[in-house]
């Protein structure tokens, strides 16, 4: 398989993980539950999920990882709780697109070429589905923790959840998509060091999450973490660039949502404040680093090693 | 001391618990942080986390759960992470309140007798603010497995950490929620049970997760558990009762927030489907039922059996 099928074959992977998780629409609430599965099943590239298991196949190997096999107990045993974790950190990035999207925030009637949920569903459900998405979110996680056995186990998956909340919430994520909105709202630009911070905690912090879940899950100590952490900084950092970057030179057909947005919003980006160039070549930087740290590691992974290189040439 | 003054007393407790966990208002995030904080400080009855604490001194006794001295190791350890469960509980409460209020929502002005927050932050920082206080309610409660030494400790911990996560989301709060706003907005008027599931969720659900965390807590068999989780359907469902009856019987400086607004919003409640005086005499018997369970137990708490009938009693 050439490394385009292998990236289908695990995205399948991940939408069947979703599936199993997503609860049913059904009872009295069944409209937001609706309009949970709309938002989660809109597709998209599930890189966190995806990148959450390559890097607890760089520690546990990739057999232990994606087999589909739950009769046999991985090595170590907390690597089962992978599949809850994934679809956790699908579903926070998810509420976020959905709260992101209201017309109080940015304003977008369209994302992955669907409209969004408040378009469909109204503002007062797209509200408390985002809300909904988030809660299920450790609700699903927590099931974890019926895969440890021993202490050691309990600590790891605590150790994980503790991950996934900080970097999903005001010290991570929240606080990016908050700096974020003032610095639209203001008169003068923002700082270099306030357009970093944003990217680092809108977009990085939840593959941060992801990528330290995934190798505490498969063993990893915390030397590697602590690299992964770094590791992961730069790749989601560059991701965000590239964001920016193919919002001025992608379309609508090739994205699946309006190009040109971040202009309409008058919003400061990487490319307005670095140039075209610059920015490409920082992205560039940033992922060339990335890979050097996961070449660093004495195990290897050379599909994660591909993808994040990938995220440099992609072109949506 | 008689009753007022125990309360009040125990209401100081928790906002010392929500002021040593709520998240300084600094840093490139500082706005979100204050929003969380204008929210959560608003004051409010604390009635969830006073009603968790009191169910846990049911069985673990008054001493261990209200001392506040830190260097003593209560009976048995797990009652040491009620503070952390407190909060969260609090926390999940305020942020359902922040977006109930929301334009696209109940669109309410005043809360408390204060401006809600999007009027004094923007919709944009209160939708956020309400995403990033009920993902610090879970990171609040993750504090908890830091109190857990043994297996068993863990597990406990974990069941504590299920009840929050269920009783919150779709099959709980949220799900209350979807079908109370659903309701608003229909032609016909809801059936006898759609009403009595949205009190159920919206309302009950929390008070249930209060009310059983504390037991689970503090070493509280699965019978008793079970028992208290009825309990807590009771109270909460008479609460809301008795929420709708102030709606209709009192006033904006009695109550702190503008009475009729059900009536503006032409909001059905059992108020409207039953008859004020059905309505009482719900009330009554929900909450007779309620202390009645609670006298069953081999344990007493006077002060808890006295919260819940003066549920019946309160003008605010």
């Amino acid at each position: 398989m050439n490394f385009d099928e292998e990236l289908e074959k695990r995205k399948n992977l991940v939408e069947e993980i979703l599936e199993r998780y997503l609860p049913k629409a059904e009872g009295e609430q069944r409209m937001v539950l609706d309009a949970m599965r709309y938002a989660v099943s809109a597709g998209g590239k599930r890189l966190r999920p995806i990148l959450m298991a390559e890097s607890a196949a760089l520690f546990a190997g990739a057999d232990e990882v994606w087999q589909t096999d739950c009769a046999a107990v991985p090595k170590p045993p907390t690597v089962a709780a992978l599949p809850v974790f994934m679809a956790a950190i699908e579903f926070i990035h998810t509420y976020s697109l959905i709260h992101d999207d209201l017309p109080a925030l940015d304003n977008d009637d369209y994302r992955r070429g669907r409209k969004t949920t408040h378009v469909v569903y109204g503002e007062d459900i797209a509200v408390i589905a985002g809300d909904g998405l988030l809660n299920y979110a450790y609700e699903t996680a927590f099931r974890a923790f019926s895969k440890a056995v021993t202490i050691e186990d309990y600590q790891r998956v605590e150790c994980a959840m503790n991950l996934l909340g900080r970097r999903a919430g005001v010290y991570g994520m929240v606080g990016g998509q908050c700096a974020d909105l003032l610095a639209e709202k203001q008169e003068t630009p923002p700082t270099k060091e306030t357009l970093l911070y944003i990217h680092k905690n809108k977009t990085a912090a939840l593959i941060q999450a992801a990528m330290t879940i995934g190798a505490v899950l498969s063993g990893a100590d915390e030397k590697a973490v602590e690299q992964l952490t770094t590791c992961a900084e730069n790749i989601g950092v560059a991701f965000q660039i590239q964001d920016d970057i193919l919002d001025v030179t992608s379309s609508l057909e090739v994205l699946g949502k309006p190009t040109g947005s971040d202009e309409k919003n008058n919003k400061l980006t990487y490319v307005t404040m670095h140039g075209l160039e610059e920015s490409k070549r920082q992205v560039r930087e940033l992922s060339e680093e990335a890979v050097e740290i996961l070449r660093s590691f004495p195990q290897k992974n050379g599909f994660l090693e591909t993808l994040v290189e990938r995220l440099i040439y992609r072109e949506k």
